[in-house]
């Protein structure tokens, strides 16, 4: 299975979008789904009916993609709530938040304590950061810092989006956050850090990948089946 | 279960949209991929792999989620070819082309004619008209009298997108287009017509509808399973 570079999965983002005819609304609908589907797996798996699910997003299209997965648990019976510490004033996500607040399902400005973590969610969601995330600078930005200290401690488990957030896209964690979640939902393909992934399920989401694109970049993926929209890898 | 009358079709359209902050790429991507969700499930039931399918798309919407069921159909491992002989100007269409032809996935200007329908097709998927249908002027715009001439005359089996296309969308074949579908997809609520649909499937789709506007507008519908796009009704 081929692992992506942070360049190529953002040269694949750029093609879709500005030269394919994808729109960003598109792809997010269908990536937040592919998470929806794999956290909803988990919890049938665990036999957890109407999971309490916290999803904390972050300020980039990632956190979009939890936005758009919290509604689709929504959807899906369990019981949701999101963390949305910063909001960008752009439509798109000016839009989501629109969705979320419509559902009645609770914006959290702060990320609780762990204690409250540990005993009032069955899981969470990672949305903080993505494929686009610059570890260069070497520290983790304020509140993301110190939410993902929490991430990094709470018994109540993980599913990162695309990328366990702090991590380097290609090196993995080297910022140390200690975040090890137990779940990671690769969209598109996985990308390079998710060789360093320890944790028990790792699926990959987001299918429409174009045959050209994998063609031009020699992505090998497994196939999906049937009309699936996640599989585990 | 609920029927819709066109007015509050379209009003809960524009509350979606104007209000709620859903955009149309996101409503039609789940409306696209409920309708390739059904179809590939009808095709399964007949046991039919890479099934051969014609979508035609008519001027607005609705044959806009046959687009994106078209792009989906693909990645399931179907044979799509689109009809799509008005292809309107706006920025949403135009995407959409881009999209499929990225596939290389057939675009066709015109029909073929019944005898190669009927032997080069598995199923068609009508997305002509949507619940935007004005029967009012009494007659069906060239081209699409014609190609509900062929769908009403072909052996293929149709499935259509919310409404049949031509039928008035509460009073159903008011004006004799004899397009009788096996299979209905209704979007978000059945309309009216569909207490006419006389086929053998009838699913439901566009797993999106706020409880609010439920609420507000009085819908009664079946609950969908898991995390399943489609309820067979």
């Amino acid at each position: 299975m081929s692992f992506l570079t942070q360049k190529v999965a953002q040269e694949i983002d750029d093609l879709l979008m500005n030269k394919m005819g994808y729109s960003v609304y598109s792809l997010m609908e269908l990536a937040g789904l592919s998470c929806a589907n794999a956290v909803y797996r988990i919890l049938s798996e665990k036999k957890i009916e109407k999971g309490r699910v916290l999803v904390v997003s972050g300020p980039g299209n990632c956190g979009g993609d939890g936005l758009v997965a919290a509604r689709h648990l929504h959807h899906f019976g369990c019981l949701v709530e999101v963390v949305y510490p910063k909001r960008p004033n752009k439509e798109l996500f000016q839009n989501l938040i629109k969705q979320i607040t419509g559902l009645e399902i609770s914006l959290l400005d702060t990320m609780p304590e762990v204690g409250k973590v540990d005993s009032d969610y069955d899981y969470i969601l990672d949305g903080i950061f993505g494929f686009s995330f610059n570890s260069k600078e070497g520290k983790i930005r304020s509140p993301f810092d110190k939410i993902l200290d929490t991430l990094s401690k709470t018994s109540t488990p993980v599913a990162s989006i695309d990328i366990p957030s702090g991590w380097d896209v290609e090196e993995g964690d080297i910022l140390k956050t200690n975040l090890q979640p137990e779940t990671l939902i690769s969209l598109t393909a996985p990308k390079l850090c998710a060789k360093n992934f320890k944790g028990k399920y790792h699926f990959l989401g987001g299918r429409f990948l174009p045959e050209s694109l994998c063609k031009k970049y020699e992505i090998n993926l497994p196939k999906y089946k049937d009309t699936e929209q996640i599989i585990r890898l």
